[in-house]
Order: structure tokens, then C-alpha cells, then sequence
């Protein structure tokens, strides 16, 4: 049987989205229809919202799940009607909180907040147009800049990930692509050589890169596998021997990439998610 | 007096991190010092967290909080035993949704999962591939692709949305500069005119916008306070005009203007976040 799962918040629906796909993907023999209804900031918007479950629940039989981050106790209220199992993420966990750091929380005396600071809004616009600025190697004078600078071979995920740390963590972020002569030299490039402590490698599956690379240039040189699995072979000795420290990027997702790049080089956020 | 808050997970951490803020942005009047220890994924990576808690907590003279996703029993054991406070996701929450939807949870049988899989892994990439290939107009013979393409004038915050709906929700966004001469014919420009119903616009305070074009050109014609107002003036009157829905990115975050995007358009989510 299907289930509908809700994500509800005043705000962007993010954080009660995250958690709740966290919580359902314990249940895998269970399908979920997924909605998210963000600011649901009136009365009126919650009682449209509340209206909605009622119609999902009774027309799959079941009572849907509620995920949510309302603040306002009216709003709650009315939520709190609804033919659903609710899962109340603030009222769970602040309590505890409370008790712990002997203050009572916003949340307690009814008071919205947002945690959006105007200082991290530009420090992630700043870090995402120097990711774009610093994408394939495009310039090289502003790597003194750079928190880390990402290399591999073409097709093997620089890109995203770049963009991953800036907008998630603000971290500013190159990327410059080994070619095959960069590698023919069996050294760093010289405009990389300066800048040694900030490089990171990436690597993928041969297989998997010539099938990325087949994608965007079918049955070309550049996306046979005897071409991905022999620049593969060389990039990865390449970081070996200058002890450039690696991951592949096979079977993960940008999200995992990143944090794992994160937690390896010891970087730190710059942003308050 | 400064608090440390932990984030620790088997897997990248984004849960217990997205989480845990918000609950500790309801706490304003307290300082935090936020640590993610992402992939505590076996007993020594375990015991090594336990013991940088219990140290943070005796030099800062009060227990950590710990907001933590971890699956594995005995790995939960040894985190249980830290002078920490411990807001335990899924334990909480878990119970409640076995018993309504009447199975176990993958977390009850002890098993991990990943929520990763590869079909939103490329949904993504594709996603961000588009945000990029159709930035500032740079092709218009993929808008038949586009699932939403974003008007504005130039720096009002089109590329970070285009990429941020792309990275999220795997939406392909596109995204078009209005310039002067756009909008001195007084119409939507021709290359738009058959995608006019995935049109979205974006506006911006011309004091902000202003401060925005002087840090990348400062004191230039195109930075002027004159020129903003006007470019302001004339976008909002041609989405007006026009029927094109828009918002300001004023004051908003990315992840805001992304989701009331979302929302207004009834665009849905093409990956699970």
C-alpha cells in the first residue's frame, strides 16, 4: 500500500523534508507519495493544508504521515487536526534542549525565527560565483583564494562537487582538469605547484566514466574505454606518487563526495546550514 | 557561556546537521561551537568521537549535545556513553512510524541503508550540467527541455537559484538576462515568446542591486543607482505587463527564493533529497 508523506513548515520545508526522508528510508518495503507544502504561515494556509491530508488520507485508506516545523502554536493547532500521524520534530527534541541549556527556546514563546543571516547569504553567493569563476581550470591567479582545489579527469564530477561545497558549505572551491600532457609529464602542472596543499583528486570507475563520457561524445576516442581506463591508470599514480590525496567519486552521490572531502581535509563550514 | 554541539553520523551528516541547527536556532541567546563528525562508521571511529566530546565537555565545564543518525547498535552504544546530552533522531521518532505503518524499520533490524541511489545521482548531475550549459542565455535551443527558465536583470541572483533548484529538487533551470534593449521593445524577447508559461522573474531592491554591481564594477555606469532603479522600474512593469510571476530575492536566502519558486510554480521535486 502506498502512504502520503508530508513535509510542512513555515519556513522552506527543508529541514522537515531532510529529516522525514531520513526517517522513510528506514522503511523500504513501503512506497511513499512525498509533498511538501512550505510556508504555511496563516490560518488560512493551514486550514487548505489540513484539508489536503484529510482528502490523501481518505482516498488511500490510511492515515497519511506528517512531518513538520511549525512554530506558531495556532498554526500547530490546526495541524494537529488533521487524520495524520504526526511527527513533530520541535516539540520532540526542544524540551530536552530546554531542561539542558536552562533557557527557553523561541519555539516556547511563540516566536518565529529565521536563521538566515544576510552575512551567510553573500558568503555563499561569493563561494558559488568563485566555483563558477575557477570551473576547468578556466583561470589560475585567483587559486590563492581558493579553500581547496579539486583536479581529475575530465567526466569525473569536479564540477558538481565544486558547486556542492559552495552552496552547502561556503567553502570556496576550483576545479582544474588533468589532461592527458599533464600527466605525460608525470608532475603537478606548474600552476598548480604552489598551491600543493590545496589539491585534491578525484577518481572514478573506467567503465562508469566511459559510459558518463559516451553520454556526451558517443563512440569518440575521448569516451572509449581503452582512452578513460588509461587515463584513469595514469592519474591515479599520479596522485601516489605526489601523495595528493584522492576519492572516487563511483557510486556516490555529490552530497557524500563532499562531506567525505570535507572530513578528509579537515575544512571547515563557512555557513550555518 | 559557549555550548559545543556535535553532529555525528554513520553517513555524510546532513541529516543530523540540518536538524540539530534548526533546533539550535532556537536558542538565540546561547553560543554554539558546531562539529560534524560525518562516516562514524565503526567501534574505533566511535570511541575516538567519545573521547573529543568528553574532553570538549570538561573544558568547557558543561556536557556536549549530541544530534545523532547513527543505525548500528553497538556504534549507538558507545556514543550513548558520552558527558553528552543526546538527541537521538531516530530513536525518537522511529517507534511511533513502525507501529502506524505496521513494519520494522531497517533501523530496528539493525540494518544500514543508503538512501543514494544512482538514478537521482545522475538526475542531479544532469540537472546542474543543464543549469550550466544554459546560464546568462548562453543557448536558447534547450528551453524546450527547461523545466523553469528565470528572467531577470543581470545580478539579481538568477545563476545561484538555477543551481541551487538543480542541486536540491534535480529541476532544469534555465535562466535568461533581461537587458535594456529587452525591455525598451516593451515584450518578452522573441527567443522566449513559445516557453512564455516557464518564464519566472526575479527582482531585487535597486539600493541592493546597486551594492551588489559595485563590488564586481565599481563606480561604472551599469553599478549607478540611476541605472538600477530604472532597470528595477521597467522588468517589474514588463513581468507585470506580461502576467510573468516574480519575487524579490531581497533579503531572501537561496534555499528561500528556491522553495517559494517550488511552490508557486507547483514545480515538484525530481530527486529525493
Amino acid at each position: 500500500m502506498k502512504r502520503t508523506a508530508y513535509f510542512i513548515s513555515d519556513g522552506t520545508g527543508i529541514t522537515a523534508e531532510t529529516l522525514g526522508n531520513s526517517l522513510l528510508a528506514q522503511f523500504e518495503a513501503i512506497e511513499f507519495e512525498r509533498i511538501t507544502l512550505p510556508y504555511i504561515d496563516s490560518i488560512e494556509k493551514a486550514e487548505k493544508a489540513v484539508a489536503k491530508i484529510n482528502l490523501a488520507a481518505e482516498s488511500s485508506g490510511a492515515p497519511a504521515i506528517v512531518f513538520d516545523t511549525i512554530v506558531d502554536k495556532k498554526i500547530r493547532t490546526i495541524i494537529d487536526s488533521a487524520n495524520a500521524l504526526k511527527v513533530d520534530i520541535f516539540a520532540a527534541f526542544l524540551a530536552p534542549l530546554e531542561a539542558e541549556l536552562k533557557v527557553e527556546s523561541s519555539y516556547s514563546v511563540g516566536k518565529s525565527h529565521s536563521s538566515t543571516t544576510s552575512t551567510s547569504y553573500l558568503a555563499r553567493i561569493d563561494a558559488v560565483n568563485f566555483a563558477l569563476d575557477n570551473d576547468d581550470g578556466a583561470r589560475t591567479r585567483q587559486y590563492a583564494e581558493a579553500d581547496i582545489i579539486l583536479v581529475g579527469v575530465s567526466r569525473s564530477g569536479k564540477t558538481p562537487t565544486c558547486l556542492y561545497l559552495a552552496m552547502q558549505f561556503g567553502i570556496k572551491a576550483a576545479n582544474y582538469p588533468l589532461t592527458e600532457e599533464d600527466m605525460a609529464d608525470l608532475k603537478v602542472p606548474a600552476s598548480l605547484q604552489q598551491h600543493r596543499h590545496k589539491l585534491f583528486g578525484l577518481t572514478i570507475d573506467p567503465d562508469r566514466l566511459a559510459a558518463i563520457r559516451n553520454e556526451r561524445r558517443a563512440n569518440s576516442r575521448y569516451a572509449s574505454l581503452k582512452q578513460c581506463y588509461h587515463e584513469i591508470d595514469e592519474v591515479e599514480m599520479l596522485y601516489q606518487r605526489e601523495q595528493i590525496p584522492f576519492l572516487s567519486t563511483t557510486d556516490r552521490s555529490i552530497e557524500e563526495i563532499s562531506t567525505r572531502i570535507m572530513a578528509e581535509t579537515g575544512l571547515q563550514r563557512r555557513l550555518q546550514s
